[in-house]
């Protein structure tokens, strides 16, 4: 049985960059927090905690040491207050987030009003937004943009995590709504591109699985689209689950995880699929 | 009779701007030329032509005197051309244009490839594309768009009689040939008022005229919009082609005209109808 790994699986570049920098961190040892949860990831979370590094909600309780930002980044105050602190600070935040960022505080002083397209619930969301120095926008779909006032020059963002459709939804009604538009767009492709290797692997073994938090809404996703290609998929978090009766007859199995799966899981499974074929040719 | 007059009917700003500027230049006398004709009516060319100024399609064969740009612009070559030879430049450029040349050389200034949506055909467009010093590109459709090479930093300015759906489409693709899109709505709204007025007033009048050039596409279309609304609209170049018998059980009649069409022809037709109307009372 062959087994084929998809390339994209789990971590994109932002959590894996963010995760190797924040053990990094705990490695060199004292006194180390992150401020939110690093990642979407309650085993690379628990992993930190057991290192000795706390997830505090906010820097007020701290008075020295090392703060990690997690990979979605945190509001400007809030990376403020931490260097006013002297705290150490370890800036985890995806570059493809900071880009966000600092797009939003260019565009402000440029005299834009800014229209952040995004989940204003979302903590990234809730980070580039406070870059702005002039007014802000967070509009999630096409409707809430028609909402949107008159203005005269109007800069647009998006959450890495937006639609390509969107943002160009946003777009099209902002047109309407000033005569000078200027997009950055910084949607990640990370996930668009993970789905649509998936779907590719999919298409060319006879059973799949899908690694990853059954609460993690990216990987659901992934699962259901490589259902809805192959019925022969199983969605799974850990190696454990891995049930031999799935192989039967299976020449190819493709194996993929979400974004916040990490590769320790990931090898796990694989492991465990090369023992269950080993029992089965004794 | 109710004789009612669109408030749109005949010149826009810009072409009143120029046709003005024009006769002023005629009135003070000497040598002097437009640089094409000065705008798309025959009536105003020859009127000018009448007082001595002279429509030449390039400067090359002007040694001095005044030189009115036409108010759809030239190149910039053209300009320089101008002021190289001495000659005393009226520039009668409509200010929506020069603001989309000027948007043009400021964005290939800071870096931008020029999107410029419109017709290569049209003086106007070549002379907005004329300001770019990088590269520059004119789509007229989303399927042109669709051909664009794929770009870092993309500007986007439109002819000013584009539609605006159009625009919308190029942009749309734009979104997905370059991370940061740039653009400027240079459409001018002239044309879509008009006809917005046209249809409110043909919807209620008993019998529409509408003044223009039969060749003028402009009229032509305005003609077409309102007898949509109102079978009894009648397209007519001059005061002489009004019909007594168009008005037999007419309580309202609605006048418009289209963008090329003088004051003093829409002035003939109103004093024409006015006769007909006292006529029939006798
Ligand atoms: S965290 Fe990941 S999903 Fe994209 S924005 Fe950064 S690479
Ligand atoms: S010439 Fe007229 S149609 Fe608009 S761009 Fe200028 S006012």
């Amino acid at each position: 049985m062959e087994i084929i790994l998809a390339k994209q699986a789990g971590f994109c570049f932002g959590v894996k960059r963010a995760t190797h920098l924040a053990f990094e961190a705990a490695e060199r040892g004292g006194e180390t927090y992150t401020l939110g949860p690093i990642i979407h990831s309650p085993q690379v979370v628990q992993r930190l905690e057991e290192m000795g590094v706390k997830a505090l909600p906010n820097v007020d309780d701290i008075e020295s040491g090392t703060i990690i930002i997690r990979s979605h980044g945190v509001a400007a105050h809030e990376l403020d207050d931490a260097m006013t602190r002297n705290l150490e600070i370890v800036d985890a935040t995806c570059p493809f987030v900071k880009k966000a960022q600092d797009h939003v505080a260019g565009l402000s002083k440029a005299g834009y009003d800014v229209v952040v397209v995004g989940d204003l619930d979302h903590p990234e969301v809730q980070g580039i937004v406070s870059y702005a120095t002039g007014r802000v926008f967070v509009v999630s779909c096409e409707e809430e943009a028609q909402k949107l006032p008159r203005m005269s020059k109007i800069g647009v963002v998006a959450q890495t995590t937006q639609s390509f459709e969107t943002l160009k939804e946003v777009v099209d009604v902002c047109l309407e709504k000033g005569s000078e538009i200027r997009i950055y767009n910084t949607i990640c492709d990370a996930t668009a591109v993970r789905q649509e290797e998936a779907k590719a692997l999919a298409g060319k073994v006879d059973c799949m699985l899908v690694i990853g938090g059954f609460n993690s809404a990216n990987t659901k996703r992934l699962a259901e689209v490589c259902a809805e290609l192959l019925p022969r998929t199983h969605h799974i978090e850990t190696a454990s689950q891995v049930d031999p009766a799935w192989f039967d007859g299976v020449k190819k199995v493709g194996v993929t995880a979400g974004a916040s799966t990490p590769k320790w899981l990931i090898d796990e499974v694989l492991e465990r699929i090369t023992e269950v074929e080993r029992d089965k040719k004794r």
